[in-house]
């Protein structure tokens, strides 16, 4: 059956689940009594559990990186272009493990899954997570999987972030971090886009104040412009000018409010309708609230060099050069701290026109570059 | 009783009101039979009507562009800090004239208005307009005040294209022409923002079509959102981490999705709140459409340059290092158009952190350079 498949995809992957049964305490103060991580695997684990990837995934992300959930798909995951066998992340060499975040919606346990103390949807209930909590669930899969010490943690945007937590807070378990298009906090900017979005959610009437599915409803109007706001950061001005520049959808003006006139109101309509019918508005305004939160260094009075003294890591920043949510400026900011740290970092900035979205899409030197950073871990 | 005021304040002004009753033919095909339009004139014209500058206002603009409405007022008009005496647009020298725009909900006719035919608010059955028809709109007004030619025809933002489109339509009434923080023409990002706070209002519930004012409510949650996502785009990156950086509402976090965390929140929530209690959501959608729709370089097939062929003004074009909405490089489109135009331009790039809102703050190059083009101004 899997001929069907290119031959550099990792072909058909069946997701699995992990229960855990102790209590995850978390940075709010609160605590999850039990939870289930979806997760997929691609590659195999040597005797020595030393060849292990950890994938992080960013706001919509998911567990499904790579590879066919069954031969009919049209797409394969959303990091395919960089795992697979011959690809930066080569399963030839690499475990790679790819989960969905705790807070999800995409199988891990989230505020869309029944509370079993009340048998009802979390909804608002579902305690506000960390990228710190991530690191620890994650560090818990880990165990479960008999992976000590991840050969590398990867992951673009807040993925990055994840990596970057991981090796500050478990160093021994991290030999390679890759933190691509990423940053070491929020800025004002980053923070404003983010609240308009929770806003749009918030206040719209079909919110219910969390408890949506209970009342039976989506917010599809909020998730939906939530979701064109984050899609305008995503591109950069070029590459939307590129693809759409100022062309009609018709032959000529309708010159009235509802209506689409241009093509680049068309896609992104398109896209914050699509969004809406398939992710969980609490989800979203979890993972806004975890990339807001994000701030290792504030432990550290801000001091983010002095907050990566005892990482043993070494790194791989990535960074590119039309992406405005999280600009190389940010990226060299990391850059800059390890190496005020006197750590071992190699810094990428990568000439892309696709903005932040270009940590998923194949560039030549991101994929030449990524390739041959992989390719010095030892096994 | 003026002596409350700054003494280079153009002091207390009276609103005045002018009605139209000859019908005004409109881009989008159909006509307004009669309407008004509010404006404040600032000095004194001149017996040959040679000193006459017209101020156009952006998205959220009006007619009180300088000046105080009473002895209480906290604040001045919009642009006080360029018009009056001394400052760049010296109200000694120059008779000036600021409206609001046809379409506005501060006092011109708009879709808040009653229509005479109905005795209903206009509602969506307000036509849609263009920059071109403002800009007849505003000829009939400088007829009216007995101006046969304006000594110099002023805007920033939307503004600017006001100011562009006078020297396009009416090229023997404009002698001077300033063109502010604008573009030729809106970029696919520019649309997809606007896009954005357009479906926050056509989705909010409370917006019913349009006739929200018949239904006895306001569209609050769409307007709020349309100008936090708008208000993000007048201040750059920069301008907000200043402002605001990673600042605290309070001392801790509070690990939920409705408290206001960081500073920066608490501000656009405010600016989101204040806007929607006081404009009005059929004028919002209007004045995004008008932004969309501005391209005169289209009537001949792009080319900007023939598009101003036959132009007789002298322009001054301005931009803003940190501006973003309408970055420098728009601006550079223009005078490179002029320039093969072989038209007389001066191009000022000033430096400065504010982002796209700079064209309202007096920095000190810009004061200095804005004053100095007007005094070239011979009257």
């Amino acid at each position: 059956m899997s001929t069907v498949f290119p031959e550099d995809s990792v072909g058909l992957v069946i997701p699995q689940l992990a229960q855990f049964d102790e209590p995850l305490a978390l940075a709010c103060g609160r605590s999850l009594a039990s939870y289930e991580l979806i997760y997929e695997t691609y590659g195999t684990l040597n005797a020595t559990a030393s060849n292990a990837v950890l994938i992080c995934h960013a706001l919509s992300g998911h567990h499904h990186a790579a590879g066919y959930h069954s031969p009919d798909d049209r797409k394969p995951g959303w990091w395919d272009s960089c795992i697979g066998p011959g690809k930066p992340i080569d399963t030839n060499r690499f475990f790679v493990v790819s989960l969905n975040n705790l807070g999800g919606c995409n199988g891990s346990t989230g505020p869309s899954s029944l509370n079993p103390l009340t048998g009802q949807p979390y909804g608002a209930d579902f305690p506000v997570l960390t990228v710190e909590d991530w690191v620890h669930s994650q560090a818990r899969l880990a165990d479960r999987l008999g992976i000590a010490q991840w050969a590398a943690v990867v992951g673009g945007s807040l993925g990055g972030m994840q990596a970057l937590q991981w090796t500050i807070t478990y160093p021994d378990r991290v030999r390679y971090c890759l933190d691509i298009a990423s940053a070491p906090k929020l800025s004002a900017q980053n923070i404003a886009f983010n609240e308009v979005a929770r806003q749009a959610i918030l206040t719209d009437p079909e919110f219910h104040g969390g408890s949506f599915q209970a009342a039976g409803v989506i917010p599809k109007r909020g998730l939906m412009l939530a979701r064109m706001v984050g899609h305008i950061t995503y591109l950069s001005d070029d590459s939307m000018g590129e693809k759409f520049g100022r062309e009609l959808k018709s032959d000529q003006l309708n010159y009235d409010f509802h209506s689409v006139e241009f093509q680049v109101e068309s896609y992104l309509r398109y896209q914050g309708e699509e969004f809406s019918g398939r992710f969980d508005a609490n989800t979203y305004l979890l993972m806004t609230k975890a990339l807001d939160y994000f701030d290792p260094a504030a432990a550290h009075g801000g001091d983010l060099a002095a907050t990566l003294a005892n990482v043993t890591a070494q790194y791989c920043v990535m960074s590119f050069t039309t992406d405005w949510r999280f600009s190389p400026a940010r990226s060299r900011e990391i850059v800059d701290a390890l190496i005020a740290a006197r750590k071992n970092v190699c810094y990428l900035d990568i000439d892309s026109p696709y903005g932040h979205d270009a940590f998923l899409i194949p560039t030549p030197r991101y994929i030449t570059g990524f390739t041959n950073y992989m390719n010095r871990i030892v096994c």
